[in-house]
């Protein structure tokens, strides 16, 4: 068992350890915000034909090679073409065919003109000057071309990815599974907010906070409520959380103190322990284990220990169970906009939020740092990075830090 | 009517005409990605009571004055207090209690020293150095203060919100109403990607893409189908969206060609035309009115287009009904990564990326920015709103963008 290891090597042995889950194929119309499972190529060109980018007259270009504003050439027009039909007939030399925004280029036409620039009398239209051949004519595949892939293993459906899907005649995607993460607290003084407070107890909110965070991620959690500190009764339910779901979080109970038996239970139930505690703060103590094929990871009981942790280490595993190709917290630059006094012995994550209206990146600390508070983690959209041996920091110095919660994928 | 107007006008006027629906309550678990509908005040301090951030002994600092390595003071433990249990007895000069980590502060004790920091002998504690005052007692409302407000309105339930609220012992929220959106495709071409492709028609993807965003907007989209280019059919449906949701949304057949109906169908109708076409590309033909209270904002039909116009108008729309307080795209700068060679006349919108790997914002293209393509909208998470009348754009050069897509709103 590893002990006190870094940041970086605890997401690096967790990630080894786990594959993306099984694929399963949705209808297109609630496919948005799932992983693509497999590289999807179009059967067909985008646009499928030549067409016309405008209302206008399909003619061919020579024959306005002596138009002028004094001697127009004047053109039969022989059929009208809405968006959606085939022309029946085809552009000879002398003649021209209306064509609407969308419809098909007619055989033997090779330029549109608008039909604002044309004088339309009956059925002829007059021309003023010369036109180049393939002027405002849209190309078959000059969106996608016929075999090209369109999405990757592994890419997001957003929405515009969704229509690409459409356009292409795909009605229903190959993606992965959702992943169900079960979720335990542990500590007897903790009581659920539908319960009423009792002396000594306080409301657990790990079990609200990482559940909600497992929904905004696209997966489902599992919840196992809260259990008093017994090691019969967390062992039981450990169990069950392997059972019913692909990953085990557990919250309380992993530190060294005489009640925190959370590994205890671990070793009891046979599971093999990767690593326990890492070189950080806060979230320093956490225990990993690999058990029946799937991982159980056990976090601090402290709210924003508990978060922060979640957010570096478990979101990653579930980026990468769900097939999400890059699963690690994007990294950045920013200046820091305010002072922060203390300084780090340990490496040290604080909450903060980036600032985005002008093209230097800046962030601000939400408020208390401290391990238990929740409320500085409400505005946080990113964790600044600060290295073991760090004095206090200052406004205007340069910082490391990540990018956090959902949301931060737009940046990959 | 209005016409040729700009985005800032389109927008303005349109925001005014809406406002939040109605609320309703769910249950904590589901309450993630909703909007709050009522300043939410806490009940209670956080944390409820003075207490022990790690395993230790509380005692009275008092009793340490004279402590030293080589003169250790000796207290006795009288009691032991797991967390969400409340201490029996009280610390007087002598004695000391065991607490853990958590667990309230007993009376009589103004600190709290580590475990790892005492000698144990049975039922007595050596201390060797003198303590301050105060040390380690994490204080009754440090996180937060009874009566403070927590949420307010118009706030976006992220997880740690929600674990904020199970913490002060909320398991039910009020929160506005999801929204309808009511979307219709006109066009003869069109079909839809679940039937077979037939000669001179396209897959329609407008319906599925703005779905999509809808759906991850948090809003329901009610899906009105493709009609033809006939004015009886648009008419019909508008009236149906009209009946089914909050907001309606059509798709071509606004420009001024002869089969551009969708104006001459909200006027057959009787809608009130609040204004067509705005001034800017792609997007430019776009016609909205009011109707039974309601708005129908018709888009062109063009993917990009209707794409563009829906993030820059019909989302900030969407957010005011759902009650999210600031709803248009946040504005940044940032420095264009490559050249951009055409003029733009017109003021014109481009699909970029953002990239944040360094403390600069740095903008590339997408892709293709013609207006039919749907490619380059994948990636796009900014649009660079580039002026009217600019010329070719510089690798280097300074460019005004905003935020689109979902997740834009971390930077609120």
């Amino acid at each position: 068992m590893k002990t006190d290891i870094s940041l970086e090597e605890a997401q690096t042995l967790l990630l080894e350890l786990v594959q993306s889950v099984k694929e399963c194929q949705v209808p297109l119309t609630s496919a948005v915000g799932r992983i693509v499972s497999q590289d999807i190529r179009t059967n067909i060109n985008l646009p499928l034909f030549d067409k016309s980018p405008l209302d206008g007259y399909a003619l061919k270009a020579k024959d306005t090679e002596d138009a002028n504003s004094s001697n127009p050439v004047i053109l039969e027009v022989i059929e009208e073409v809405p968006a959606g039909y085939m022309p029946k007939k085809q552009v000879t030399s002398g003649t021209a065919i209306k064509v609407m925004t969308g419809a098909p280029i007619p055989n033997g036409a090779d330029v549109i003109i608008k039909f604002e620039d044309v004088k339309r009398e009956e059925n002829k239209v007059e021309l003023y000057y010369p036109l180049r051949t393939g002027s405002n004519i849209i190309r078959v595949g000059e969106d996608v071309r016929q075999g090209e892939v369109i999405a990757k293993k592994g890419a997001v459906l957003n929405p515009p990815l969704v229509g690409l899907l459409a356009a292409i005649g795909v009605d229903a995607v190959s993606v992965f599974s959702k992943i169900k993460i079960a979720i335990l607290s542990t500590g007897d003084e903790l009581i659920d907010p539908s319960e009423e407070l009792r002396s000594g107890k306080i409301y657990n909110s790990n079990l609200h906070c990482l559940g909600a965070y497992c929904s905004q991620l696209g997966a489902e959690p599992v919840s196992l409520g809260i259990v008093p500190d017994e090691e019969a009764a967390i062992v039981e339910r450990i169990n069950q959380g392997i059972e019913l779901a692909d990953l085990v979080i557990t919250t309380g109970g992993v530190s060294v103190g005489d009640y925190d038996i959370v590994p205890t239970a671990l070793k009891k139930i046979g599971a093999d322990i990767i690593f326990w505690k890492i070189d950080m703060k806060p979230g320093s103590p956490i225990i990993t284990a690999k058990y029946k094929n799937k991982l159980i990871i056990g976090l601090s009981g402290n709210p924003a220990a508990a978060f922060i942790t979640f957010d570096l280490i478990v979101v990653p595993l579930i980026k990468r169970m769900m097939g999400i190709d890059k699963e690690l917290p994007v990294k950045f630059s920013a200046i820091l906009a305010e002072n922060f006094n203390k300084p780090s012995e340990q490496r040290r994550f604080l909450r903060a939020k980036l600032q985005k209206n002008n093209r230097i990146n800046y962030v601000e600390l939400t408020g208390d740092q401290s391990n238990g508070v929740l409320k500085s983690m409400v505005a946080c959209n990113a964790l600044i990075d600060v290295p073991a041996g760090s004095g206090p920091l200052l406004a205007g110095q340069e910082v490391s830090a990540v990018m956090v919660g959902s949301g931060s994928e737009l940046f990959i």
